[in-house]
């Protein structure tokens, strides 16, 4: 299949080598020369615009930072819906409000173009690996014929309902993942200065009632004070801010991940916001007193 | 060996059959008839007091509500210490106060008996099944001479240091679960609100960084409203109350464990002490607007 790929980041990429790998004829955009060349000397070909990738290609993967950045790119001037001929598929993996991929998909159907918000968890390996989960919202015919591509780069691949219902899973994903990375933090920064062996901690407490991929993942990363990204602080900032605005809508309150989130506000107050999310535990840090660091 | 079991509940009444079944010989003390006999049916002796199932044994595990019911059977008029012969070994899996153990094992050394802080976690089906991970506080020569007890009642036994530590190490595991617990309630409620399929949602979320245990064994029970215990509200607040003193002791601050005790208080406040602890999801509920319902 001929498929276009636009956003060439830390997602986008390896989502365009994948497809390349399975086999598709793939068609990349991105603003910046040095992430189209690589997957150009991978046998992709490069396109000016999105119109352009969206003239060339039968669906069209997006994969950008925010929802403005989507809007523009799918119904811009030159953007995906301005070349797209009947019968497009354009599968979003970013992550943006509910209420805007209800808007996009409704704009796209208008011009016979099948819009999938596809949100994807997994992070940066399991783009490369080719292993994300995928949490689609739209039409049930717009998903079938996303299949192929869908193979190509993810796992588990779930329809959660009609458009907008991807991104709104995608945001309970991130409620839930961030909330329990501060519960490891919080626990973790208690056993650093109560004097408790790492190791030790994790063995024990990861064996119960208490673990999480964020404990077996990012806890011995916060240990080491390794705060590398994974996933950026103020991504998850965005993302949490899109949570908090689809609760207010649904009627919901979030009150643990509302503190959450002002922790993490303190992080990118001190200038990590390109850190990953595991160092949460500097601003519960910056709370303690000195006893034993951890 | 002989081994006695003073605190018949839930949790001690599953350790009393195990030790049974491993074939050591088992002098039980609890204060309802009604969970002595079972255990004497299948083969346990009886006493009447802590000190005659000190007298009677090389080893006494005590599984008790809180630190002053453990105080009394250890130091009290007819408590362990005043039965114990030297070199009794008493191994506390109850979840009481850092200090309170190592006051406890400090008295215990007095009169040549070893103690240790083991609390356990797993719940209740971990002490029917055996598989409970123990984590451990005490002298090391202690510790190893409480193996053979440890065998028969858990899986996973970690050495977490000196006195106190064991307990020190179960209040992060406490912070860390109910905290997780949490952000699962948050999520699911918003998801519920939402209108996103139950099962769908667990799928799309339980296979990516935002699993859990707490996720897997009791986003099922949110989802269908099962409010049975499991572990309940009151005692999880009991130990949330020793986590936040022995945090203000060694200095760290847990702000978001702190939002989710309160939200418990609300559930213990409308009469849900005894619910299990998912029952937290109660009170986002109650938080919550008239849209759809979880």
């Amino acid at each position: 299949m001929r498929v276009g790929v636009i956003g060439l980041g830390i997602m986008g990429a390896p989502m365009a080598r994948n497809l390349l790998r399975a086999g598709h004829e793939v068609v990349v955009h991105g603003r910046r020369r040095a992430r189209v060349d690589p997957l150009v000397a991978l046998g992709a070909r490069a396109a000016d615009t999105p119109a352009a990738v969206a003239a060339a290609t039968e669906s069209v993967v997006t994969c950008l930072p925010d929802g403005p950045d989507v809007e523009l790119v799918v119904t811009g001037p030159d953007g995906v819906l301005a070349g797209a001929t009947r019968g497009l598929v354009v599968i979003d993996t970013s992550t943006i409000a509910p209420d805007t991929a209800r808007t996009l998909a409704a704009r796209s159907a208008e011009v016979g173009v099948g819009f999938l918000d596809a949100p994807v968890s997994g992070g940066e390996q399991g783009a490369i690996a080719g292993t994300l989960s995928i949490m689609a919202g739209g039409e049930p015919d717009v998903f079938a014929r996303a299949q192929s591509v869908f193979a190509a780069i993810g796992r588990t691949v779930t329809h959660m309902g009609p458009a907008g219902q991807g991104q709104m899973t995608k945001l309970v994903n991130q409620v839930i993942g961030v909330t329990t990375l501060a519960a490891v933090a919080e626990g973790l920064t208690l056993a650093a200065h109560a004097g408790l062996d790492p190791e030790a901690v994790l063995a024990a407490v990861g064996s119960g009632a208490a673990t999480s991929w964020q404990l077996q993942n990012l806890g011995p990363r916060i240990q080491r004070g390794d705060w590398a990204p994974g996933f950026m602080v103020r991504l998850q900032q965005k993302d949490l801010r899109l949570a908090f605005a689809a609760a207010a809508r649904v009627g919901v309150a979030l009150p643990a991940t509302a503190v959450v989130h002002q922790l993490l506000a303190s992080v990118e107050a001190r200038g990590g916001g390109a850190l990953g999310t595991q160092a949460i535990a500097q601003a519960l840090e910056e709370l303690a007193g000195s006893g034993p660091q951890p």
